[in-house]
């Protein structure tokens, strides 16, 4: 028996998420069922981020336990000739068997697009937000410098989650403008339920004039959902990757 | 009677290509359809680039005439509400009754998109094209200078393409590497059936060493086809726009 981790890019679009569904085929269940029908045992992997639907990633991570003999680097080459457009692997190695993708530190960066320009742009519709009112990126940069450190996110997290603490310590948010796409890139040590996405939702509010930078660290210490704004949609989400402390 | 200019944005991926055919969807039909449907008459567009099924494009150019007391400005905004998502009006506005989007002079410019990287990426896999191998880009930028200037590109043109002359100037032909994305730009003041495929395709086996770049100037004097690389695949190409001489 070993553990295999896996580095899994996938465009969400016509998924409902990471995790398996009763209705709905997600990426948990076409990795489950793909790795099952090659290794020919029952596999059920583990994920470290359950992204929503719509949400994209390159570089989630993924483990499972597995009694093949096929080693664990060449199983990414394999898994990509089953796996459908949509799915890639990007990585497979070994890891040891009490190595888990949630409990082990690291460090996660996740980047939202918005895409700020007069008209829609066809070829960039399925991974970016079309936002098209004028955003002030400097407004934008001066908030994000805001949620940076260690805070309490309860504002910035969907009511309802289930979660033993809302705080959390974000490394970096940046906010990068590249001709019409605004990129916003957040590394964390972990992120509450829908957090990018309320983050990309109240600082384009502050980008449109609605919320002033300064008012950030008011909607931090109030710890209360509904005086931040609104969570943007799914599909402008990517999930770019993990990396963790201990190298394995 | 009047005749209105399109500047037409669209992905490719689930079209013909542009021009109307007996079989399948194209973008020319949809645009004619939809116009037709506003604007209460028989609409039948003209457009400068007949791009392949597959290709993208993010500026090409239309006209039709019409009698319609829309004001032409407005008339982008209108057809948006009813054409489907992978295809955007980005402008509109009238045109002489003599303008021609093909007679008249102007710079076409392309882009390639090679995504030269290990693994598939499935976020970028409709607009750009996966090329396992590494490629050496700085004699690809080598070769690419070679294309630059007036010359007759017989050799990167498609066979039994009719046309009066193979003649044509490339202003600038730029490769460009940004992480693990490599972008061909070309402008040129027109390009033959597959010409921007079959250079993308070429550099591509001066990238892998097959070609050097001193080969250039002898595949461009041979005037033949066969000399030249493959024609690489229609979903790295997107037609970035058309800057016409004089402004309408």
């Amino acid at each position: 028996m070993k553990r295999v981790k896996l580095v899994v890019a996938y465009d969400g679009t016509n998924y409902c998420g990471w995790q398996v569904q009763p209705n709905g085929e997600t990426i948990e269940s076409v990795l489950n069922r793909h790795l099952s029908s090659l290794l020919g045992e029952e596999i059920v992997v583990t994920g470290a981020s359950r992204t929503d639907s719509g949400v994209h990633s390159l570089g989630n991570v993924a483990i499972f336990d597995t009694n093949t003999r096929m080693p664990a680097d060449k199983i990414s080459f394999a898994l990509n000739q089953k796996l459908p457009a949509d799915i890639v692997v990007q990585d497979s190695c070994e890891v040891p068997s009490d190595w888990h993708p949630r409990y082990q530190k690291g460090r996660k960066t996740y980047e939202y697009r918005i895409l700020n320009r007069t008209f829609r742009d066809p070829t960039r519709r399925w991974n970016s937000y079309f936002y098209y009112h004028a955003l002030d990126i400097e407004k934008m940069q001066k908030a994000a410098t805001y949620l940076e450190g260690e805070h309490d996110f309860k504002s910035f997290c969907a009511v309802g989650a289930q979660v033993k603490t809302t705080i959390r310590t974000i490394y970096h948010c940046k906010v990068i403008k590249e001709n019409d796409m605004i990129t916003i890139r957040v590394t964390g040590n972990g992120f509450l339920y829908n957090m990018v996405r309320i983050i990309a939702g109240t600082l384009i509010k502050v980008g449109a004039g609605d919320i002033v930078p300064e008012e950030i660290p008011i909607i931090l210490e109030k710890c209360d959902r509904a005086i931040a704004g609104p969570t943007a949609p799914a599909h402008g989400l990517t999930m770019i990757g993990i990396e963790y402390e201990e190298v394995e």
